[in-house]
């Protein structure tokens, strides 16, 4: 506290990010890293980059990086069958969905957003002064989209959910979204895919009817940059220049070079994704049997991560467990969840050991 | 226009960056980069840091970076001689500046900076609705910080300028800072040192007497890492405190990993920056000989620009003219100042060019 800082500062709760462990070789199954690297290819760029095209190497690090980041913005619209102008990229999809929430949700009504979610939501509420009301998620942690048609839940400024969600991993099917988007054309509809590579089904293909639809995308998933942020929003044009306005009232380098010609080998290597997605998604479903087996309640996850609990074992106590054994899991302390462990899926070593590690504390 | 964007979109009017030419090899002195790369150091530091520790190439990159960027901020106290509890880091100076806005520079007075400063002051102030009082400069386009003394200007809810200044160049010595500490405790003083290390003398060692000094800095420019975008800010925790409240509702991970490698090095190699910031101050004193022996008015500059007019040739008509040859400069159409060229102190070579092309246009 101090009689220096603007009034917002006082009432604001930051997010608190998964911990990031010290140590030298942690499982570390607590942030939704992806377990393989990136394409070999982002390697590549970037070491083509440092050459640079002239001087020295590290040369071209003297210049600053494209403010709009047009090479990439281009590679990211052939990749979805879009424009450019469909697209905006920032650092990291936490950048993207601030300046999201600044730019597209501050209206007289409040934004609807499911009452479990991403947890950086109402910290973004918070900092741009946005009126919030959630709704509860059904006591299977789905998600049910009529439930936010105005008949139900009254006039909005917005709407956000994520799909999956986070942290539960359950999915919508695209149905429920495009039913969604029929009944609510005056307000954005944000849609936060940050885990959609991982079983869900993107919205992206009904942006082209829809004026009013924001789909987000991270990198640092499926495509595995988590080091290198880069995140993207999805949308009509209008959209996109309300989004470009705000970070150009902000911020107008925030993707360096090194990160922008990264995401840019990331996306040219669809193979490498395709690969890599489906060794996750396999070794999820391992994970879950073996979970299963142990007696716990895993919730159907269409994400890079599971959630579940145990009937019997205390969340808290089971997380501290594997901590002890340098096993990092996420637990939320949020009402609802708080019997519940989030599980990134790692290789199926990493697994093993998690499984290792729960027989030893569960028996 | 949208009907979907928030209220605050309409009014902004965001920052314009200098152009950014495609061509291969422009003459490019038109945003204050760095004529020699950063020091070789960075790039090894970043080519280790792809090699990772444990796995393949750009395994590492799959990891969340550090949020605190703990080893930076480390690195950057103690080359200031203080604790990283002093030390803020983000994307870019930029961004720091944003978050000092939003954190520190809202309150019911207005705030006082220069009439003629960096451009991107008065976007920060419609994008959070801080009500900004400016000062006219002299006019020689020195800044008198006697003025912004309560007598003169009345309360305000903070107090900032860029040392030396943007674009004119021109510096204050210490002595006037400290001055203006004296007599303003009430609210913060922001001093923006982007281009410090070309010639001005560094506010940072009043830090540790007025807990309402914050000074921002800049590796874009003296450390040549433009393209990687990190900014710094120095000041009392309690202000530090502040800016981390709002980065943490904003964006936890603002440096990607290489970012921070890349910025430790560069604060790691003393020698180098004292080399070409050297070199830079030289190229400039040649630099205004060569413009005034043409006639020109040149500021005196502690930058590595220097802003010049002609008494008998259009500013914009003479960019213009070397934008024809592919020479870039900046020409701001702002009152007072649209008769002025701010010009990058480039190699010796790249001024040369510039002077030539100038010695064609003028006669």
């Amino acid at each position: 506290m101090s009689r220096f800082w603007s009034e917002r500062v006082h009432q604001l709760k930051p997010y608190v990010p998964g911990e990031q462990p010290a140590l030298a070789n942690p499982v570390k199954l607590n942030t939704n890293e992806n377990p393989y690297g990136p394409s070999p290819r982002v390697t590549v760029a970037i070491e083509n980059a440092l050459k640079g095209s002239t001087g020295a190497p590290g040369d071209v690090l003297r210049r600053y990086p494209d403010p709009t980041s047009a090479r990439l913005r281009a590679t990211i619209a052939r990749h979805h069958g879009l424009t450019p102008e469909h697209v905006f990229v920032g650092n990291g999809s936490d950048e993207v969905l601030a300046h999201a929430f600044a730019a597209l949700l501050k209206h007289p009504h409040p934004i609807l957003m499911p009452d479990i979610g991403y947890s950086f939501y109402p910290t973004y509420c918070r900092l741009f002064q946005i009126d919030a009301h959630t709704i509860p998620l059904a006591d299977d942690f789905s998600l049910d989209l009529a439930d936010y048609r105005v008949e139900r839940a009254g006039l909005n400024g917005g709407i956000v959910f994520a799909n999956p969600n986070a942290p539960t991993g359950r999915a919508v099917p695209l149905a429920a979204i495009e039913a969604l988007l029929e009944h609510n054309r005056d307000t954005v509809v944000l849609v936060d895919e940050a885990y959609v590579d991982f079983g869900a089904t993107s919205a992206v293909p009904l942006i082209a009817r829809y004026p009013n639809l924001l789909v987000v995308h991270t990198l640092s998933k499926s495509r595995s940059l988590a080091g290198m942020r880069v995140g993207v929003a999805l949308g009509d044009p209008a959209l996109i220049d309300a989004l470009t306005r705000v970070k150009d009232s902000f911020n107008s380098y925030p993707l360096d070079r090194l990160a922008q010609v990264a995401a840019i080998a990331a996306y040219e290597d669809h193979d490498w994704l395709e690969q890599t997605r489906g060794a996750i998604m396999a070794s999820r479903s391992r994970l879950v049997d073996g979970l299963t087996a142990f007696g716990f309640e895993v919730l159907p996850s269409a994400a890079n991560f599971v959630f579940a609990r145990h009937p019997r074992h205390d969340a808290a106590a089971l997380a501290l467990g594997l901590r002890e054994r340098e096993i990092f899991v996420r637990h939320f302390t949020a009402p609802r969840i708080e019997q519940f462990l989030r599980i990134t899926v790692g290789t199926d070593t990493e697994c093993k050991i998690l499984l290792d590690a729960l027989n030893a504390l569960l028996t």
